[in-house]
């Protein structure tokens, strides 16, 4: 599943340049090959193709990609997109989870705790004001000014409280641009079939094809005034399957590439910080799925999370088997060694460029030294203080201490321009489970003392003379912060409200606080500023010696990329390009994850076995392009991105176009689906509808 | 802690030659450095205490070694090698791995279900036999007639039922030496104290230094007349602590080490094998400790496990290090590029030798495209068919196959030889505990599902139409092997009661066992093989060039270390060589695994905080050295090896003299120990008559 991990996120803030080959590629909306996808296919996008597409795509904000499918704000987009929302919807007694959700009428759709919707409305270039801010600092100061910027930058271009800005950085910080979105924080739940036929196959078919899974769901925007939202430009169905070799696109939004990266920071990954990913997660699926084993309700609290993970890990492995690769490092080296060779040969270029390398690996050396205490305490997986009690309160603690400062000078999650996000998350009404937060916490804090070491000063205060488990019963007994009204209130509260509050979870996100910080500090200004310094270097000097036809590393904004229908050879047997519904019924066995729902096998009779499953490209996706509408020339939706083949978890590090495939949902398998086996006949209407009008247009 | 991991044993089968260097070496007591000891220390070792040493160490055959310290059977050894006897001898009402043991009388001394310890009373040369039955052969033909001759061997030289006989493999195949044994399998605990303070510290500690574990027990060895066996040569308690820089011995069984190994290999191990096994053993710990938290019965029951996952995960992560570190694999391709340019120099050496390096890295290439198979279904961890009836299961099955093939002809676990230490096991009273069998076979059968892939021919017919966990649940409620009078019925009645045997997990054995044969045959006839054979010739060039003071890499078998009372330098700051007992009060919390026991608590007052607890010296140990004694010159035990340094873990692929440490615990925490805290004072009476004899000796 290609869900951006948001661990992923969260470590590989690198982006970097490198050159197109092959249907290879996730190109800027605002450079897009329309001359090479008319060389190679005969069909040259306009900008008014580019334009519809963008305006037609959306970013679920917390980790996916979907598309606007009807004039009413219905987007499309994968179940395992949904999942978190659709088990945060759910209770014990009635799981949708399990059972799946169609909203009969209106007045059905649920409202997502928290999930937050963007529409790309605009970009410009914003290079020139990072650079005039930047140029001739170092370590601390270019971290500050940075930041200063890019918050400033963000928060005029917020000029209604329903924009959201974010600065992107591209090619590993050689270009800046100005990302401005409609947010949209009203998401209902109109429609999501089972799990068991959403995530047909489990873990064991994550990543795999033949595949038989439909991976979807539909939620639909509502406007302020609580109404569905009007949308000009939609994506309508297409009448049929696309067919072998036929040219198809996604847009989306992959999460994160390395394929820009230097080898030294390669060889830090695959030495250091993917291993420790893998066994982290390792070890955390081993406690998730063996909570689960207690009963259903724990397996139904502990689903969303496990998928995660397990998704997280195999994208891991994936990783680190391509990085140890025969010749993959070598390989890398030596396009290294090629540039380096022609800058030196460039006299002006050498003066300017020919230290970013050695740059760079001093920049990882000292993210070597600090990268355990930064995972474990403040970075992306934050893995020694876990929970959603934890995490709602640093939020608190953090918003707190950074209102109080110029927003240039703010933690960039607290930004005026972000701070809607944040709120949306400690302010949402999904349900806290204490025995879950328990165990996860538990667990994190033997991780805290394990990775940091019981001599740490840190670990001693948070634990004290207690052992980890103890401290995290009395944490999640002691805390009041289950509550949404008072996490509201502390939130809206500031530093008076939370200097005020005994509770022991703040306490705890207090405590820890400055060390986090610390950290963080140090981070930026020694690991992430010099990188995105030096790597602006190279990027430059790319642009200079191999010219503008590059896209940038995945920065987990909207991207187009060009493809086909097309399987690929495997030991030396060819994969057919698709899989059918009848094959679904073969394969199934009636035990998780094989276990078809009631509704299919009710439908059997029904539908049309020849009816196309699920599909292959070569579109080049990553995580966080999960939900990506398929489309063929004319814009219409032909497929819904959700996976990729084993091969594309090396799409991390490139692109393989033999290997590398994405995996969609066929659209007639959505059209059969909603029409055939859930009846749900008011989306059909409306989606027929969507199809008509773009007939006539 | 150095406890030999089973899965180091069964896949690092591998040994072979390094040059000798500094306190390095694991030396073969039939090749003790004796002059190397004498110049550098000033004492010259005779071959009386060379043959002392030998008959007063013993082995703790399924993993551990120890030391005879009583003429009446009195064995020292680690407490973690007595953990799973305690624990087996323990019942919800009466955990005697929390509240320690004393036997007051001998009568009180309680026979382990399934310890065998053995004595070193011979070593012979086999090299030239072994030669000449595998000369001029390759693949199946080699390893059949290898695996014939030792069975050959090894059936000869046990002319009566209390001996074990086992043909090593040394110097990756350079040389082969018969070890004959006197086994015991009558071995009963005489004392153990609380785990608390047997491993203080627990997993966090583990592998670290400064130090204060009384990881020591005490077990007796028991002639077949059934009374305490009378036993002529001891090591003797010293009667004082060992001196900074004083000299020490070591003498015990180092488990596997992989210093000898091609780069080939080790790039293998760096790539495949050891990051395979770290994200299996991560993900196992969790689900172990997840399991305990279920509650205290469950912490009980799954805590052996759960230390020697850990355990083990820990050896791993420092391997993975190690081989990761700086220059590692860069200085031993060195190493190999000069002695195959030596080779290369030497027309007849390059004849017979230069092709064994690319020989390897075939049989590497083989041992690559196998593994996930060969380490799922039956290598060392058989990660996919966990628990103690799927084993037993497995050697009944096999037990009833192979004793109707001739001798030479048997997988070498069950030949005449070996067959008295698989029934110990297979008979074992130990209890098995329903709950915990279903867990681990539900985790192990969805690792075969997923190493495997669901679409394997294997896996479908094991799980058929269920999830892992159904089936899990079915075989451990249908199973009657749980009942070891059953067990011992089927393992002797061999093919016939096995045929009549409906039980499910003795049909599930059955249904794996041909590919697990097969898979197994293919790994001993393209991997083990050419390995022994190509390694052979390595070992020879090496003899003939670099000369014979060299040590073979390590087999589980006795060897002798030397070195020095020492502490080490750790980041600019010196770490001393010894902890005292009023170091460990300091340390202690209340909470686990930093809780003292009571025993310890109520002792404080009459205890010297001076007295010293742990110590670490230079002797090159690794797993499978716990439990060794460290000696003095006068072969006299000053203190009791249980673990390495964090730095040892490194020991795998080399020796540093600077930074690997072996840690002990101090002869006089012992006496302290057994004296003022257990007031065992039966114990102290007859290890004191021990003493004084060696005095009057």
């Amino acid at each position: 599943m290609k869900r951006l991990s948001l661990v992923a996120a969260a470590v590989l803030l690198f982006c970097a340049a490198a050159p197109a080959r092959a249907d290879e590629g996730m190109f800027t909306f605002n450079n897009a090959p329309v001359k090479a996808i008319g060389a190679k296919y005969g069909f040259t996008p306009t900008q008014a193709w580019l334009d519809r597409v963008r305006l037609a795509s959306v970013r679920l904000a917390r980790g996916c990609s979907g598309s606007f499918v009807s004039k009413d704000g219905l987007v499309l987009t994968n179940h395992h997109c949904a999942h978190s929302c659709i088990e945060q919807l759910s209770t014990a007694k009635q799981d949708f989870v399990a059972t799946g959700y169609t909203a009969a009428a209106l007045a059905d759709e649920k409202k997502c705790p928290d999930v937050e919707i963007n529409q790309l409305v605009e970009i410009s270039n914003v290079t020139d004001r990072i650079g005039k801010a930047t140029d001739g600092k170092e370590g601390q100061a270019f971290a500050d000014a940075l930041k200063a910027e890019q918050a400033a930058i963000q928060k005029e271009c917020v000029t209604a409280p329903d924009l959201r800005c974010d600065v992107v950085t591209l090619y590993q910080g050689g270009h800046y641009d100005l990302y401005k979105y409609r947010r949209y924080q009203d998401v209902r739940l109109v429609f999501a079939p089972e799990k068991d036929i959403a995530f047909f196959g489990g873990d064991p078919d994550n990543f795999n094809f033949p595949r038989y899974d439909l991976d979807m769901a539909l939620m639909r925007v509502y406007g302020t005034d609580g109404k569905p939202l009007k949308v000009d430009t939609i994506l309508p169905f297409a009448k049929a399957s696309p067919a072998d070799g036929e040219l198809t696109f996604t847009s989306g939004h992959p999460g994160s590439t390395s394929r820009g990266e230097t080898v030294a920071q390669l060889q830090a990954d695959y030495e250091l910080t993917t291993p420790s990913m893998m066994t982290y997660y390792s070890e955390l699926r081993g406690m998730l799925a063996e909570f689960g084993r207690r009963g259903a309700e724990q397996t139904r609290i502990s689903e969303t999370l496990l998928f995660g993970v397990e998704n997280s890990l195999k994208v891991f492995k994936g990783h680190f088997q391509a990085l140890g690769a025969e010749g993959m490092l070598a390989q890398k080296a030596k396009a290294e060694a090629d540039l380096r060779a022609k800058v030196d040969a460039d006299p002006s270029l050498k003066q300017e460029v020919g230290g970013a390398w050695d740059g760079i690996a001093k920049a990882v050396g000292v993210e070597r030294s600090l990268w355990t205490r930064y995972a474990t305490i403040e970075g992306g997986r934050t893995s020694g203080l876990s929970g959603d009690l934890f995490s709602d309160a640093r939020a608190i603690v953090r918003a707190a201490d950074e209102r109080g400062k110029p927003n240039g000078e703010r933690l960039r999650e607290y930004t005026d321009a972000n701070l809607p996000f944040m709120a949306q998350r400690v302010t949402s009404t999904a349900p806290i489970y204490p025995q879950f937060e328990t165990e996860r916490l538990a667990f994190s804090l033997t991780k805290l003392r394990e990775y940091l070491s019981p001599d740490d000063p840190l670990v001693k205060q948070v634990l004290g003379k207690d052992s980890p488990a103890a401290v995290a019963e009395r944490l999640v007994k002691g805390t009041k912060l289950a509550d949404p009204k008072l996490r509201k209130q502390l939130f809206e509260g500031g530093k008076a409200a939370v200097d005020a509050s005994n509770d022991p979870m703040i306490q705890l996100a207090k405590l820890v606080d400055p060390e986090a910080r610390a950290v963080r500090k140090r981070w930026e200004n020694d690991v992430d500023g010099p990188i995105r310094r030096y790597g602006a270097q190279i990027a430059r000097a790319h642009f200079k010696i191999e010219g503008d036809t590059t896209y940038p590393d995945a920065t987990f904004t909207l991207r187009l990329s060009y493809g086909a229908v097309s399987g690929w050879a495997e030991n030396g047997k060819q994969v057919p390009s698709h899989t059918l519904i009848g094959g679904l019924y073969e394969r199934a066995t009636g035990s998780d994850p094989f276990r078809l729902p009631k509704s299919w096998a009710d439908a059997k009779a029904s539908l049309d076995p020849q009816t196309p499953m699920n599909f292959v490209t070569t579109n080049d996706i990553v995580g966080g392009n999960s939900g990506s509408p398929i489309l063929n020339k004319n814009a219409e939706l032909v497929g819904l991105a959700f996976d990729g083949n084993i091969h594309s978890l090396g799409g991390d590090y490139g692109f393989d176009p033999a290997l590398n495939r994405c995996v969609g949902v066929d659209v007639m398998a959505i059209k059969t689906a909603l029409a055939k086996v859930y009846k749900a006949d008011r989306i059909v209407r409306e989606l027929e509808t969507a199809e008509t009008r773009a007939d006539a247009r």
